[in-house]
């Protein structure tokens, strides 16, 4: 017969039960060893001790975690998801052979629907490696929008703008105004938002910039662009206006807490005083800076200077993969040799990146990124049962530096399970190899 | 009934049948798409296209390779296996303070049986992520040199040995003789074989050095040292013997063709030109010396000056896992990044340096690190039906920058299958996996 208690038991859609749950929430205990989640609504309910959760909730779906780490999803704060598609396509080149003899003539030959089933590829790839959520900028993003939805993942996506004609929407006015019908189609979707996108400064006229901060300061979105990738860039936009590229958007007006600056690698410490004093976000790229031989970012810098670092794969073009473990295994690796200090970017803060930071990047704080009540159930579970992740000191260290990709074993969206035991549930992987390879046979070599 | 040709066919052991077979030998076709592979009696008996192997051979195991790539066991050429017990015990500290606070107290606990143990949790790790032959430097090294032997793991092992007693054979005096007739008891085996293992020079007289190579060369044994692994390390070695470690090493006559020098980052070109010079093989450890600040090696000068790089991982409590395939991603990118040139240490020199340089670095050169007949049948089969590697436009690209530990499907050491379908076939994973908890539980914070 039921004793009293279990009368008064509260009923979530999910409890996950039994694993370490990690809550990188400052106001809650950090690491809770047999730890409970309770999902509700799409939303996180409780998380405590599993045998007080199991007291206070039942549930009609329950997942075991023992022998997981159980963490917030893992934010992917900069990519161009459809690049899945040229993955290997070239690499190892001088930078203008790379983007005129391979990328650009691929991107010339794409279409929406390429684009759609690029972005479910990525999605797939993601979602097996414990990304929830991602921040796209690409031609033809009404589709990536659709993928995302589609995919069930959550995303700030927008279209690419500047200043030439695009293939997606001709010339700019339409793609000023394409952001704009974006914006209005996608607002209050639980899963979709939609950002303004110029390029970068060498391929955006300070007209074409200025529009874009009005456009996403009068819809209150994010504002999305490349910014000092290399000291190249910085050359050409010194010579072009007389002024280095984050004091150029400085003298546009443009530098603000809704700014959202990808890699910034090529910084002097004025341009990093003016990001921190204007609250602009960064997304550190590592490995598709090493890769593309860009440089090394800041970083240890950037954070000192209090600014919010998010942590992204760049596109599949020059990486090659959408895997946030090795992102967060090279960012904490790659500051240590460049400033021959093994204490900077410990474990602990490039986890942040990959989470909190990138939730307060992309404008989701205080409802992403943490395992608290009331954040949105955004949550991967990852099997610790492995040799290279036993014994178990540390789960923080082993999620940096030993995990991998496919230790992730189940992840929930919005408190929907997209992945069950590695079966993805919201996407047919047959039908998108089947598209991936078609446009690999008709583009490739 | 059978038809004439099948009278006359050839009986092998293992057929791999259509696979996308990388051979990584000069002579033969690089890649063969829908490729097979016939392995008779631990070698390589033929390798081509599966309809030819087809016709030639029968045997009574065949796998099916559709949809992966074939290629050599991946040679992990610089590691301290048994360090896996302490993967994560502390990390992100100054050197010294993570030397004697925490490793070296943890390393005070060790017996033969937790380096036994450690060692087979490695050799899990290995052989589950592509890795077919390791190289050791540890304490009690005739344990990992019978765990590598249990494993069916293919490793050059032995014991380090330094000025100062070791908890494992006591006096130096000991541990020459330990070594000597650990050369004596492993003569002859087909898996493993031993090497004269000095530590490094801070920490052996030159007369041990000198003593070390004189072993070395009456056995035909390879001789390891760490060699010139940070600035701090060149400083010193100035400082006591009036020569850079490269120089000294010189001046006592132990450069050749038969010394491994581990790391090697801190080189100027004086030390390159003499280890060019001297044919003196060199392990780079590019995720360690990361994690470490001990510095970035010049390995695409060392490659230029005609030098054989191989590629390892070093000890799990600096990495933190034995993983080659993060290894070579990190490799790739890590001296893109370092010489700002995009072109540097392209995919294929990469995948080299951990498959045919990795022979012959570690003394198995022409019979380890390619598919082509009479050589050792180590073979991985890496599975290429995921998300992150398709579409595929080049097999090598994928398998450096894009492929994870996880994808590796099935492996064989010796013509032995040691993992098939994930499935390790010559380890308890359960025993393992207790006794690394056990050692965690009384050793742990």
């Amino acid at each position: 017969m039921p004793g009293p208690e279990q009368a008064v038991k509260k009923k979530a859609d999910i409890l996950i039960l039994n694993g370490v749950v990690l809550t990188l929430d400052a106001e809650l205990e950090q690491r809770i060893d047999s730890g409970a989640i309770a999902v509700l609504d799409g939303k996180i309910d409780a998380v405590g001790p599993t045998n007080k959760i199991m007291t206070s909730y039942c549930a009609p779906k329950v997942i075991d975690a023992s022998g997981c780490v159980v963490l917030p999803g893992l934010i992917n704060s900069h990519t161009h998801a459809a690049m899945t598609l040229f993955r290997g396509l070239a690499d190892d080149l001088p930078l203008m052979d790379w983007l005129n003899e391979h990328i650009f003539p691929a991107e010339a030959r794409l279409t929406e629907e390429w684009v759609y089933w690029g972005t479910m590829l990525a999605c797939a790839e993601m979602i097996l490696s414990g990304t929830t959520t991602f921040c796209d900028m690409y031609l033809f993003e009404h589709k990536v929008a659709e993928a995302a939805k589609d995919a069930g993942m959550r995303a700030l996506v927008g279209e690419v703008l500047y200043d030439f004609p695009s293939p997606s929407y001709g010339p700019i006015e339409n793609g000023l105004k394409h952001t704009e019908l974006l914006i209005e189609k996608w607002r209050g979707d639980p899963l979709v938002r939609i950002a303004v996108e110029p390029h970068a400064l060498y391929t955006c006229s300070p007209k074409l910039l200025q529009q874009c901060c009005e456009i996403a300061r009068r819809n209150q979105a994010p504002l999305i662009i490349h910014l000092s990738e290399t000291e190249a860039e910085v050359r050409q936009i010194v010579e072009r206006y007389g002024s280095r590229p984050v004091p150029h958007l400085a003298n546009l007006g443009i530098l603000g807490p809704g700014l959202i600056a990808d890699h910034c690698v090529a910084l002097d410490e004025n341009d990093i005083s003016l990001l921190a004093a204007n609250d602009v976000k960064v997304v550190h790229n590592p490995e598709s800076n090493m890769k593309l031989a860009s440089g090394i970012a800041p970083v240890p810098r950037l954070l000192d200077s209090g600014i919010t670092v998010a942590l992204g794969t760049d596109g599949c073009a020059s990486n090659n993969n959408l895997d946030m473990f090795g992102e967060m295994d090279t960012c904490a690796k790659l500051h240590k040799a460049a400033t021959l200090d093994p204490t900077v970017l410990p474990a602990e803060t490039v986890l942040q990146m990959a989470t909190v930071n990138g939730a307060a990047a992309l404008g989701w704080e205080g409802r992403l990124g943490r395992i608290a009540p009331g954040m949105l159930a955004d949550i991967i579970i990852v099997d610790f049962a492995k040799p290279h992740l036993t014994p178990m000191y540390n789960p923080i260290s082993h999620l940096v530096y030993a995990a991998g990709a496919a230790d992730v074993r189940t992840s929930l969206i919005g408190g929907r399970i997209v992945m069950e035991d590695r079966k993805l549930l919201t996407l047919d992987l047959g039908e998108i190899f089947a598209h991936a390879r078609e446009f690999a046979k008709q583009n490739g070599k």
